[in-house]
């Protein structure tokens, strides 16, 4: 015999993106902000100053993609049980990509999940990591194996975080927003070209297109089966890159900059995209001193690498690449030869 | 300025309870096969004789809620990275509760949630966890109090694992089943009281009544916040029984039964229900060697234990008890010397 289980749609997991001054937040019931020492020690007593709660906490975790991980969690959630949280309270992330992504994933599954509130402080956690859902932790097999989807509840962007930013950190997240244009938004685009993004207002301008973009593609697909795999456009190359040079010596998004730069080449290989627009992209991102540039030693090996990368899913190999400007293109198992060809022009003395 | 989030409803998660003989089970993709030692031993065969995969791995967890962490999730975790599973691997949970609640916690956080079967090999998790999408872990502070809402793909309940089913557990299970009938379904406690459930017939058509009961439940308030509330009868007294008698002295089943013979006096106590029904669940309990009787040593100690209890929020109590057989009443903070009357009565010497 057989039961029939039908379950009832979930609740609206609707939520705001604010970007501006940050307001005053108020949060019933508990409230716990995670956040990191360096964080804390420059902006912590601003954020207090705007948030309201039934009762406050704070804890402070470790700095770093290399504490993003199970030991962590472990101690947010220790704090979570000691200060006697409990299913309606509310975690407040406060900073980059990896308080954002840790403190989300202890969201998930404290108690079964409970709500979360972004305020990302860093450019590329303000462009990326607040739309999307997408929680988790490394372990050592790879990065972001272990996680949840889980929707925070608002996320609210304030430029002013970015004032103490360095300036390579502040390149990283420009070049997400080069990103979107290139693949999605050929207006943008030219926009970027005339608009600096030094300029406050321009700033704002550029995250609010940026996280609509995202919003728009997400809302497709909330869980990567499709359109959403575009957003890794230059990601494929970024990750060996990432991986050769040893985490740490590129940023994430630089290495992401010198992907794109490497997947326009490889569209061009293709007879898609022009060299006119290349040219365009590369420019725009040496504007803001993003690295165009990356010496391979070993062409093969990189080839290689591609197949350890966990999207790259039954030896199968996709590129996202543009058609035009504002046009993305998947570019499925590409000959090896065009591809090497590619790396050629990359490798060491070419 | 704002940007809203409008998140698309998520795909159906709508599955299937199959009650009878194990069928072949297909499952496209690797699949890998979380149990216990014993199960193992017993089971494993059968279980395998009728499982097909494109790859399959098995991974054995030591047994018992003492193991019921973090660090067996991280076990079964690993194993998933080292056979390289991937977003359209699944996972199986053959055994009791234990391994259904971590295998089902594995795969909500295993690369942002795979797919889980349940094939439950006790009465209790065949009734009760098969049903509802909790899944969880213990850790220091307390039961269950990290998880996810996580729905299996498929869940088969074959009664011929419960052959070697010690007398005590399947006991247990049939706590749960009455628990069912006293608060919903008077008919089914009528006919509980007319059929024997070591009848297999019998006892698949009351797996099959109490898992529907529990759907009808769960699809109404999946998240706990109202009606779910109900299979908490005789909960309160039991949590408190299990924690005073250091778990394992009584199985869960076993303190739920006690637990519901104090709700009913509870209920009488408070001009509900009625000394006849009161004495026919008890009997039906006793039929199957049951607990009935339980004796407080110190009545104000066992009082002041249901404020731990992580569902009494605020230091409010809610008692779940039955108004007549099949209709259930929840009791919201009663006066304390009615409580304390009724803990009396199973004082010691009383």
């Amino acid at each position: 015999m057989k039961v029939s289980i039908r379950l009832p749609q979930p609740p609206t997991r609707d939520y705001e993106i604010e970007i501006g001054d940050l307001p005053e937040i108020v949060i019933e019931g508990k409230a716990l902000v995670v956040t990191n020492p360096k964080v804390a020690g420059l902006h912590l007593a601003r954020l207090l100053g705007r948030l309201r709660a039934d009762e406050l906490y704070v804890v402070t975790v470790p700095d770093g993609e290399n504490h993003k991980n199970m030991a962590t969690i472990e101690m947010i959630l220790d704090r979570c049980f000691e200060h006697r949280l409990d299913r309606k309270s509310t975690l407040v992330a406060f900073g980059g990509g990896v308080i954002g992504d840790m403190t989300g994933f202890a969201a998930s599954i404290f108690q079964r999940g409970i709500g979360f509130v972004q305020v990302p402080t860093t450019l590329l956690s303000q462009v990326d990591a607040s739309v999307g859902g997408k929680t988790g932790i490394n372990n050592r097999f790879g990065k972001n194996l272990v996680g949840a989807f889980h929707q925070p509840k608002a996320v609210y962007i304030d430029t002013h975080w970015l004032k103490t930013l360095p300036k390579r950190e502040f390149a990283a997240g420009v070049a997400e927003i080069v990103k979107m244009a290139v693949m999605f938004d050929a207006d943008f685009f030219d926009w970027l070209e005339r608009n600096d993004l030094h300029e406050e207002e321009n700033l704002k301008e550029a995250i609010r297109r940026s996280v609509e973009i995202k919003a728009w593609v997400v809302n497709q697909d909330e869980t990567e089966k499709g359109i959403r795999a575009v957003l890794n456009y230059g990601h494929t190359f970024a990750h060996v890159i990432e991986n050769e040079s040893g985490y740490g010596r590129y940023l994430h998004g630089e290495a992401v900059a010198i992907g794109m730069i490497m997947a326009n080449r490889l569209a061009l290989q293709n007879g898609l995209f022009d060299a006119q627009s290349a040219e365009r992209v590369k420019a725009l991102l040496a504007r803001y001193g993003l690295p165009t540039d990356y010496e391979i030693a070993d062409t093969e090996a990189f080839y290689d690498h591609f197949f350890l990368d966990k999207k790259s899913q039954n030896n199968r190999l996709t590129f996202i690449v543009p058609e035009t400007l504002g046009k993305y293109r998947f570019l499925q198992d590409p000959e090896k030869e065009r591809v090497m060809a590619v790396l050629e022009t990359f490798k060491r003395g070419a």
